[in-house]
């Protein structure tokens, strides 16, 4: 079994953040990581796009039953039929999380990770957030979960 | 049906949470607000005893199926087996939510209260989450909660 | 605390059994038994009705997070947003179930609380699944589970 | 996106059974599916390690958080934390179900997958559920779910 990662974020993240997903997910998938988010649109697409042009694997997890709406470059789709219960399933499949911006819905997973006792990095994300580890950029975020994941 | 609204906080509070948690329970259910909370101790149970008090209803909804670990105050006992995918549901089953203080867990319920988009009244919560109301206690903090549902 | 039991059957349960989810909610109810189902209509609803004619406390533990979907006869109403995966809390909920027909929904609610280890009986219901207490009718059904949990 | 199947049955499983689920398991691998179990062992185990020999993709969605409990054959784990609610997740993420021998949690299985309205084969498994296709082994079983997906 590979070592897993979730990559969150918002489903309508502005370009400059969904341009960070995306590299976040490249690099993630380099390092032979599979990249799980929650496999729909926004910064869940960027990710996802970006590990599978990397030739990695990608999990997407669903709030709803309707495995049609996950993103195209989602491998594995679990349609869980949750709702926002799923967010927390998308942390706890992870060894590790990069949130990149992100909402409420981030900001729940970002919680819940930290409760899971996860490592979190954070990029251009809730500020303040005591257990978060902050990162500047895609390359720095993943040097970071990297150290803490090995 | 009455109004349902959640109290949420750690269930490990200080004492001067609790004893904010116990007033807040205590006016919810003066109100008629059926009173839910996670169930367990510190601050949940201390919001179901004050609920209790003054009459009320109370639900405690558990994150594991082990009903015997509900504080006793809690009248109806929902052991969902869920982990801390329940925080979602404490949060959805009510109108609106008033956190006490609170730390991972109480931050996810407040993310995912918001998301769906329930009103929020904070005391000594977590700071700067756009969309929560703060308030300096309980009872202003349920004034707020009653102007806002009703 | 009181007890809880559950009663599950069809959301278009035809009138003979809804008849029977009705009185079994109604005599639950004068057990002093909390009355759970899944909150909406046909046996579901039956069965509030009855219980709420005889004074008791009703909950309806939903598939979704629209509280207004819940029949008119529900307390406690738990919008749980999960989908199917509420089935298995409609049956976590109770120390004891009673089936009253139904369907697939009602199969797995059987299988789930046959998994957790509470007793179930059954009226007019899926047939040949070892572990389930045949009842012919409302009245034997509520005194076998009365039985089984005093 | 492969299509993704199901292969249900009990974690202690007799060696038939194991060795069925073992077949079906390198069957459903030779057609290309994506092969997901509970993750655990018994029928599950066999399942993923026939899909393994056979070169294919195999997921556990879990109960527990616990991403260790799975067996070795699994490569994408989903350690969900929701208890027996999980049940209704692992026929979700199917196109169609297998089902091999199997006790109460398996029963949950199919009924919840009927409800979803995924097509369900079963060999050795629990009798007289309408809508089960029933088959004599791994080949047949195989060859009528794939007639039913393709």
């Amino acid at each position: 079994m590979s070592i897993q990662v979730s990559v969150i974020g918002d489903a309508s993240a502005e370009p400059g953040l969904a341009e960070t997903a995306y590299e976040v997910g490249r690099r993630a998938a380099e390092h032979g990581w599979v990249v799980i988010t929650g496999g729909l649109g926004g910064a869940m697409e960027a990710a996802s796009r970006g590990a599978k042009e990397a030739g990695g694997t990608t999990v997407g997890i669903l709030p709803t039953y309707d495995a049609p709406t996950a993103n195209e470059y989602v491998d594995v789709i679990i349609p869980t039929g949750l709702g926002h219960a799923r967010n927390a399933l998308v942390v706890a499949a992870a060894a590790g999380v990069i949130a990149v911006g992100g909402r409420y819905g981030t900001l729940s997973e970002i919680a819940l990770a930290l409760k899971l006792g996860k490592p979190v990095v954070g990029i251009n994300t809730w500020p303040g957030i005591e257990g978060v580890w902050p990162a500047p950029d895609a390359k720095r975020a993943i040097n970071k979960l990297a150290s803490l994941l090995e």
